[in-house]
């Protein structure tokens, strides 16, 4: 086989697993993420099911790889809402991170549902193939953060300044190891900024916020400008 | 028949009913809360399905039968929790009411994940009997703060003082028409409480947050601290 021709197989290899995936995401959108089959996908795509498996061994590798999909998805869309703002303008792109993240949530609800929604029954990630995908979507919310605190334009609120001792030196490690160029204070307020609009988010996904509030967008983005007014980013 | 053997029926057929609901948990936890399935309830009880289907006429009037159970056990324990506390203590009964949202959350996660997490395909919960379970809870949260504001004990911070017109509008319709007696500015503030520590919940159930704070005890502890003092009821 020539190179050429090797290269072209690869090539036709990763067009059919992708294909594959494409049928997947369909089929968790209308069953739910837990009812995903490779036989009923085989169906689907009108391949045997041993065919299938040349391109996916186990529905625990095809998942997998949705979810490390999903969650570079996710990370690409934040970096690109970030990398849209002026360079200089840390609260534009912070606000326009967070927004990207419920944004990216509300137009991918499976592929949402699938990273941060219900395990499915008997699977679990493996963490040294998924965990690398999470630390850059991680990485894109604590980022205009951390350049604006070394413009010095963050004020640390009273509440991440007196940490309790353990999240402190668990943020500090994470810190060290996974070589963040923030301190322990910006790191909490990172993670809260998270957990804040994600329960928004779940909330309003799965339609529970809606008839609470009216206006989900209002609410977000009022949240929005206070988690910014609590470092100092508010206009 | 007697009125005494048609209560005796009536409380067989309540048992029998509480029977089928207890595997239909044990089903939901094992397999996830989609893959709910009449038939195979009847076949793990030893019924056949038209016996079952006396007793729920279909898997969606079963599954909402958990639901509205579900959202009454996460309501009660909110109570209980506030009900434990002394009755001027502000402050701790609505920790408590936070704490313990966290702590049916961790202890029922299937019960959990049915009310709140992936939506179950084809169904769709019938308001008029969700509704009245979930506000219970939603109350809970408000209670402690609204009788600490009539106790003159609470401060309301400037995002809760300026509202988007469009949330103070629909705040106020639903504090006339489901008769809370608190301002749109404290039901703001209970709604937020709720996104938070929904945020932390979700994340820390489905093991997204372990590992980035190391303990979750002691994050959701310190963000209600920061949730209380936010409303002038912190120490």
């Amino acid at each position: 086989m020539t190179t050429r021709q090797a290269r072209q197989r690869e090539s036709q290899r990763e067009d059919t697993r992708e294909e594959i995936k494409a049928f997947a995401r369909q089929q968790m959108a209308a069953e739910g993420t837990a009812a995903l089959s490779l036989r009923a996908i085989a169906r689907d795509m009108e391949m045997t099911a041993p065919a299938l498996y040349r391109y996916f061994p186990s529905r625990d590798e095809l998942i997998t790889a949705l979810i490390v999909d999903a969650f570079n998805a996710l990370a690409d869309a934040l970096e690109a809402a970030d990398a849209a703002q002026p360079q200089q303008d840390y609260t534009g792109r912070l606000r326009a991170v967070l927004m990207a993240y419920r944004g990216w949530a509300l137009e991918h609800p499976t592929d949402f549902q699938l990273i941060y929604g219900n395990p499915i029954p008997g699977y679990s990630a493996p963490r040294e193939l998924t965990v690398p995908a999470v630390v850059r979507g991680f990485q894109a919310i604590i980022r205009p953060m951390g350049e604006a605190d070394q413009a010095g334009l963050i004020t640390i609120p009273p509440e991440a300044q007196h940490l309790p001792a353990s999240l402190d030196q668990h943020f500090h490690g994470l810190i060290v190891s996974g070589n963040y160029p923030i301190s322990s204070a910006l790191f909490y307020l990172g993670v809260t900024m998270w957990t804040r609009i994600h329960g928004i988010i779940m909330l309003e996904l799965y339609h529970h916020l809606g008839p609470t509030v009216g206006s989900v967008d209002d609410l977000f983005a009022h949240e929005v400008q206070h988690i910014l007014r609590r470092v100092g980013m508010g206009l």
